[in-house]
């Protein structure tokens, strides 16, 4: 094996997929040394997602201190790949669920450091700029980072405000009029690997807004907001994205990104496949591992595995999946272009158990897989 | 891939060597259409031995009266393969622990039947007899088929007997004189894995004749029958087996067989390998696929995965390992010719959850493996 590519998801709450990268490259090194090993942690959007991209392609991390969820100032950060042609933004850098510890509050946290992290990155000169979802605090339907580009918000008075999740019902007329010229012709992307649409039921206030703090009254509160903002965007904007798949992602900051920034919502791995130029990574490899924490029969799309093994198929590449577990019918999966799934269980032991030597198994069967090879 | 051997021993309480052998078969079948698959399960001595070697080797079963474990008649059985050159005894057949559910007494229990089988195997001719031990529910020493073959214990009075776990301080005499012509000239060899010695806190009644029945008075009366029949064995046969690893198998049939029929005791997997003529077996064999509940980095003496490996490392033959469960360093293993190790675990899940899959779980890891070859 000369050449090899790992590109693994996490295993959540196990192992990150930058720790599977490394125990895997290790294991490569000691039984083949002298391999070339290109590490692709896959980032999600979330947490972590910048320095996923940096540790697989290089780059540079831009620092700058933009709004924080409570519109305190705050140090951020973006990245820059591509020898500077692209930004890669992580909401969670500015609007992280982690940052408002004790004080959760989704009624009144704000998107706005997303827009300037945005716009900063644009400013550069960038001509493509990928934004993560994922882990946000917030609940605004994206219109702070909105507001921070320019776009005006404006109340039945007339008057231009920053709508927060408790505010969205105010918005009465939104208007693109003043958004920044620096965003013309700059390509821009969202992650998103979730299906949930903006308001109702499935939308992001009744299913995400409890993890960030609110109670079934304020839930209530920022669905009515969310479902007003569809309106809104669907009259003002002409885009109805009310019933759009991931509209309602990361406080309904997906639909925010189609509306006001004129996004496409992308399944992460494909993003992650994109950006890295994977087709042309693996052009010379001899063996692609990936892995997640559990691979299904069932929901396939937008999955790791998969989204490697279409890639790798086209190239006639084996891909060899590393997982957590396994459904037992995996025939869809080899179709798709996976040579073959091994799990990490070396012992009949239950996850909570096991999750403390997950790095060891791991170890234990790239180990023995390729020793195979 | 055009010849297979496998040669599992079995995942103690889960699935049979045969069972194991079915699924690895089935599995080379679907994926390797027209590869020539030969299964030996691998026998312990114990209960199924004798079908493990006519699944392996085809051959005979002949069938046949003899004393049960209280000298009531009973249906037994031996097999005769290799063109009826070898007999395989399992004691287990009339000397067993089933047969005597609820009237377990290792006080009273006799292996006379066995030497009934094994004599009537001499009579036909055959060069060699493979006996097998384990789960059995005496603790007569062997005497009791000893005394069937001709061999003669006198008590104080000069009366012969057949000495049974609770008379053995009874014998004050042994006397080899009449025992068969006809076992002259058969090689008798025995399959032992256990390493304990005839008497003493390590011995046969103290480690196994509880789980046979015996109280602890009933226990120290046995030992001190053991220690005694040792010593007798000693004096008037010239050998001392007080100490011999493994002479305390079976009640210590071990001691016996060595005392009493001159036989070798051997592992039980060399057994098999030599009797299946293994080194011929894979000599135009691509992969020999073995496994066992557990494999661990330490006890690699006498364990069916070990034992295959080095024979088949002699030839270069690549061994893969697929197994309930393994420890994590592995080198020893590897070094004695495992070329993989793989754990049928698809599920982090406790063994008293997998267990009711670990038929499922197996072929599961098998399809992969062979998709990997």
């Amino acid at each position: 094996m000369k050449k090899a590519v790992l590109i693994p998801d996490s295993f959540k709450g196990t192992l990150s997929s930058a720790a599977i990268c490394g125990i895997m490259r290790e294991r490569i090194a000691a039984r083949f040394p002298g391999c070339e090993v290109c590490s692709v942690p896959v980032a999600d959007g979330g947490e972590g997602s910048v320095d996923a991209f940096l540790t697989a392609l290089g780059g540079e991390k831009v620092c700058l201190p933009v709004a924080g969820p409570y519109h305190e100032s705050m140090q951020a950060f973006y990245g820059l790949i591509d020898g500077g042609r692209t930004a890669v933004v992580e909401m969670a850098a500015c609007a992280g669920l982690p940052l408002v510890e004790g004080r959760r509050d989704p009624g009144r946290t704000t998107t706005y450091g997303v827009g300037e992290l945005i716009l900063d990155a644009a400013a550069r000169g960038v001509k493509k700029i990928v934004v993560g979802l994922g882990g946000s605090c917030t609940n605004d339907g994206g219109c702070g980072a909105a507001a921070a580009v320019g776009v005006r918000f404006l109340d039945k008075s007339g008057r231009a405000f920053v709508p927060v999740g408790g505010t969205l019902r105010d918005i009465e007329r939104i208007d693109l009029a003043g958004k920044s010229a620096l965003l013309r012709g700059v390509e821009i992307v969202t992650m998103c690997d979730i299906d949930n649409p903006m308001a109702g039921e499935n939308g992001a206030a009744y299913i995400f807004a409890p993890q960030k703090g609110a109670d079934p009254e304020m839930v209530r509160m920022l669905d009515e907001g969310l479902r007003h903002l569809g309106e809104v965007i669907r009259r003002d904007l002409g885009r109805d994205l009310t019933e759009v798949p991931g509209g309602g992602a990361a406080g309904a900051m997906g639909a925010g990104m189609m509306a006001f920034f004129d996004s496409a919502l992308q399944m992460g791995i494909e993003t992650v496949l994109d950006t890295v130029d994977f087709d042309a990574l693996i052009s010379d490899a001899d063996m692609i591992f990936t892995g997640e924490g559990k691979i299904d029969s069932q929901s396939l799309r937008g999955k790791v595995v998969i989204g490697v093994a279409r890639r790798a198929k086209k190239q006639g590449k084996p891909v060899i999946a590393v997982v957590g577990g396994s459904d037992l019918d995996m025939e869809g999966a080899y179709k798709e272009g996976v040579k073959a799934i091994f799990t990490i269980n070396r012992l009949p032991q239950d996850l909570s158990v096991s999750r403390f030597q997950s790095g060891e198994n791991l170890a234990f069967v790239m180990d023995n897989i390729l020793r195979l090879l």
